[in-house]
């Protein structure tokens, strides 16, 4: 009987005659064991190391010589580059007894990568381009098929790859000649196997056995900031991450100031374009360096961005997304050349993936959270909350998956808030109120003291205490309602009734001023009745959004939330939870993804069947539009209020007893318009 | 039972309910009824004539109630456009009771276009691109699919079109939602459907319903010359013909010294792209102004050209096609975006055909040549020749077809004459010389008259007698071999020997006087031994070529020959034959082609079918590579003389009995030596 090989971890197992090639072995099983030279000695990527012993589990006894002796090229790898010991190169070592081989995951290509920022989930590698070296029929004038079409013969007969529609970038097709007559007919080529329906491509070409890399760009293109991952498409690593502001941003600030600029002027869509389309390309190049790796190594690009953003990376005037029934041109994914988007830093023939747009107010950022926390798969009824200018949210489990965005405005963000600032050092983001001294502390971004603590003032000298930041605002307004600072319908008390000479009337309202910096000649940083308003709206819409979702999926309560985004990671989930932001649910039960979508990115970068998947787990998520939700206004009007009912306030409230203040009729205005979405 | 229809000339019958629009009838029953607006009494273009009376033939009687009431939609086209008598719509048009319905050829997609040049072959209209007109689903906020793929789910359910792989150029998708809005819900997209493996595309989009024409570009890309048709996709109409001069020339007059150019000079290659590619654009601008179109309406175009323009029309150096093995970069046809090749003067989103090489000498124009002249559908045996500074070349039947190319030189276009020039008014182009006075009579381009013509002196004094053509120099040879002038071994006999002053010594040896212009300050145009060795030279390179693919198949003789080319369908058959430049055959079998090459690109422009047709049938070509077969030699020596044996000779010959002259040894240099290849 031939010898048994039984493969680890994978468990797959099968008999082989005496001098099979491991890697043979490997592949006739199905077992994932790398290689790009396909078993020439030359990749060292198909790495093995076999056991010797009793396996009482498999049933073998795997003697000395179950392998063939270490050979020429493994010695000549070992001394070149080294080789770990007991290792053995998969496609040099040939089976002689039985034997079991493990597969370490460095030699696997669907290797399992723990993602970084939130260890939650493993992406699986299985990137859409990789490196395949081949050896090519040199030409005959009697069978004088091109040298692509034996590139193609040859691709099909040592990789298994269907071939037949292949297509190649004529730049690239003018590089084969030489290549193959350099690398003495044997090229490396990078190969793009798109999913579903799309053809095979090569992207570039090589003479012989190329050493290098190739990388891909994960990028969230958001209304004020584009922020890259550079990743490594063998193993997923991050090598580099960089961002930028969107150039944009002259054009508005927000998406709706965007769309009016693009109605207003002629052409104006297109120089939002433009400046879109170059502000990536910098970021390319910036982030190649960083990476120290030719700009040309990446071969791949990934976006997500909001719906606005991703017409106008396309090209397209957003017009219609400023209007009901806000009509995407297009909602499915995208798979593009690079050149299409006039991204001409990367490789030429570099492809870019555009995750699919939800609808017209969800865009491809939102289907990248829900690839990132897949609410779709949850056991338990998540809320996931990407909060940002526009808040995305996700209701669902493995049964049903709801979305929506809703207007929250960007006070979140620090904008629209009197002494509000972008999240920078100086700003001040976190705050806790005494319930019965009224007195503040807070921290400031770059120091980690307390306000009271000692130091506090040398910490904070270089950057000042310039303003406050979203994630500040946010416990500043929560701390203030649970200190009685503020009632249940927003208003800020006087100094009489609240008992502090920090509540300084301006104007008919008061303000609460947080720090006093006049005497150091800086701001006195207060929290103003308008600054509050500004805050319930923005919370009075996320919670609407949240609430609507579950009314359309007939519950009171969710099993947990999850806080999405690059500012969502920051916010505080107990303060959160006293503003009402986000639905009563037990604070263990409130998490922070970080940037999800962009994680999603990555995911899709890295996995093609993550293609494939979000395109039908969008198709499958039901679709709710709040602009047309009469109950959406209504859970907006009714959100208004802070209310008392929180969790992680009635925990607050016990420790001190604190009558519920009431400071007075809501006056003019404080009725909560609905703010045109932005 | 339900009425029964029937179409002719299809001869395709169905029983329909009564009120069954005829339209529906045609296209259950697979009759090749046009239409563009899927039966919305828009477009017109299923025009039909129902028949009235007694059928015997098909057994039944055609009442004249048979279709019901010529309707308003009808009358309104009727008055707006004009509609010929007995027409009616085929989409308002019911049955009513039995009827014959007529499907005249303008109302037939797939209708059948006589070649205006040579009318042996019809070509089947199924062009890769046509117009749709769509009505799509409003964007609906519950269901917030893209613009884009509400289009798709539309052409895929009114047109039963495949949608799932469709592909949109980013700046077509841009015009999507404008021109939605506009037509009220309906565009006409012009939709390109490829052939095996090839994505649909939307090439263009119009509101509503659109008028135009859609326009494919079928080129002749030459070393000297491009030359191009401007086709009406719709019915394969020629609507204008340019032609201009290949800029490329300046580079080298030949493709052997084009090649060098490029090996010689570090970017000469993309030099000689760039300058064919604008010249290509300049061509046409101009022939859109010609066939007064927008050249925004040329979504097509197909190239047929020899390797060495191909690759350099890609991009390509064509270092490679200079030397053995004459490897091609690719050989399978090529379907590209015009962008690809820098062709924007033409519909941005417009497509590309290539046709595929035969081999590194046997290009994309030989394959036309075999499309336009379908040697592997001939029950004979034939030998293509398409003559030119390569001479390509066919030879096969139904069961078997080889090519190779053989290289000619520029001689029989009138390059390497002594007083040769390119077919331009002015150019003597036909030769007689009576073979007892061995005085000549000649025929210039410009003017019908022979000179011995009364009238001819006036009709050529604007043009004056510049030179010799290709074809004047082939019948000057042939007649001079006829008269007794020249030996068989090409010499050229003296004024003693040949009995005639034309005669003259010209250094060692004699020329011919055909014309002493001196008189009048015209030059004087002799044929002298170096034009007789040139003459000897590329017409044994042709004679080889045949020969050594006659061998190849096994024969002796050829059933028929086919001159093909701009030049072949101007060479005289009978004096070909004298020379030997084709092998003997009846010369009632010997016909031209005219341009085969221009024809094949019309072909594929034309019909998709052909497009896969020719790659099959290229695969099945049996190529010869002369350059490498010691026999092409050994032919091409043996080819040198000029023969007595060919019928055509004989004939002549009869008539007067000349001894077989012979004017003495072959001199220095005399015995021809294999030009390079060019």
């Amino acid at each position: 009987m031939d010898p048994l090989v039984i493969f680890t971890p994978s468990g797959k197992r099968g008999r082989f005659p005496q001098g099979t090639p491991i890697l043979t072995a490997a592949r006739q099983l199905g077992v994932d064991l790398d290689s790009v030279c396909g078993g020439r000695g030359i990749c060292s990527k198909c790495q093995i190391t076999p056991s010797y012993g009793e396996f009482s589990k498999h049933g073998v006894t795997v003697a000395e010589n179950a392998l063939s002796d270490w050979n020429a090229v493994e010695e000549r790898y070992s001394q070149k580059r080294g080789l770990k010991t007991g290792r053995r190169l998969g496609c040099q070592a040939t089976v002689q007894g039985d034997v079991v081989i493990d597969v370490p995951p460095e030699s696997q290509v669907h290797k399992q990568v723990v993602r970084k920022a939130a260890a939650v989930r493993e992406i699986t590698m299985d990137p859409a381009t990789r490196l395949f070296y081949v050896e090519v029929a040199e030409p005959d004038m009697h069978e004088p098929a091109g040298d692509l079409e034996r590139l193609q013969d040859a691709l099909a007969e040592q990789w298994k790859i269907n071939t037949e529609a292949l297509r190649v970038d004529l730049p690239v097709l003018a590089k084969l000649q030489p290549a193959l007559r350099k690398g003495n007919w044997a090229v490396t080529v990078a190969l793009h196997q798109g999913h579903a329906d799309m053809h095979e491509r090569i992207l570039d070409i090589w003479p012989g056995y190329w050493e290098g890399r190739l990388y891909g760009l994960a990028i969230d293109l958001g209304s004020t900031t584009i922020a890259a991952h550079l990743c490594d498409l063998r193993n997923g690593e991050v090598v580099a991450s960089a961002g930028v502001m969107n150039p944009q941003i002259r054009f508005g600030e927000d998406l709706m100031s965007r769309v009016s600029y693009a109605m207003m002027n002629p052409g104006g869509d297109a120089e939002m374009t433009s400046a879109v389309r170059e502000a990536i390309n910098t970021l390319a190049v910036d982030i190649a360096t960083e990476g120290k790796i030719e700009a040309s190594q990446i071969v791949e690009a990934v976006f997500v961005c909001n719906p606005v953003m991703h017409h106008l990376l396309l090209g397209i005037d957003p017009v219609e997304l400023g209007q009901a029934p806000f009509a995407l041109a297009t909602s499915n994914s995208l798979s593009l050349d690079a050149h299409e988007l006039a991204l001409d830093a990367i490789n030429p023939a570099a492809r870019v993936f555009i995750l699919p747009c939800i609808a017209g107010h969800v865009g491809a950022d939102a289907a990248a959270v829900a690839l990132s926390e897949e609410p779709n798969n949850s056991k338990d009824l998540v809320l996931v909350v990407d909060v940002g200018t526009n808040a995305e949210i996700l209701l669902g489990n493995r049964y049903k998956v709801l979305a929506c965005s809703s207007p929250t405005g960007p006070a979140f963000e620090g904008a629209q808030i009197s002494s509000g600032q972008r999240a920078a050092p100086g700003a001040i983001e976190r705050v806790e109120i005494d319930p019965e001294t009224k007195e503040p502390r807070f921290k400031v971004i770059g120091s980690e003291l307390w306000s009271t603590e000692d130091g506090f003032a040398e910490a904070t000298a270089v950057t000042g205490i310039t303003g406050i930041c979203g994630s500040g605002i946010i416990e500043a307004v929560a701390e203030m309602r649970a200190a009685g600072i503020v009632d249940a319908s927003g208003l800020i008390g006087s100094a009489v009734q609240t008992g502090t000479a920090r509540c300084i009337p301006e104007g008919r309202t008061h303000a609460y001023v947080l720090h006093d910096g006049s005497a150091e000649g800086g701001p006195v940083i207060s929290v103003t009745q308008g600054d509050i308003r500004a805050i319930q709206l923005a919370k009075s819409a996320l919670y609407a959004g949240a609430r609507l979702l579950m009314d359309e999926i007939g519950t009171d309560t969710v099993d947990r939330v999850v806080l999405a985004g690059a500012f969502g990671a920051h916010i505080s989930p107990k303060h959160a939870m006293i503003l009402g932001m986000i639905p009563d649910c037990p604070l263990d039960k409130v998490t922070s993804a970080g940037n999800a979508a962009g994680t999603g990115a990555r995911i899709a970068l890295c996995n093609r069947a993550a293609r494939a998947g979000i395109e039908k787990t969008v198709r499958e998520i039901t679709k709710v539009e709040t602009a047309i939700e009469p109950r959406f206004q209504e859970h907006f009007v009714a959100a208004t209020a802070l209310p008392n009912s929180a969790e992680p306030f009635a925990k607050l409230r016990a420790t001190v007893a604190l009558p519920e203040p009431s400071y007075g009729k809501v006056g003019d205005g404080a009725r909560p318009r609905r703010r045109r979405r932005s």
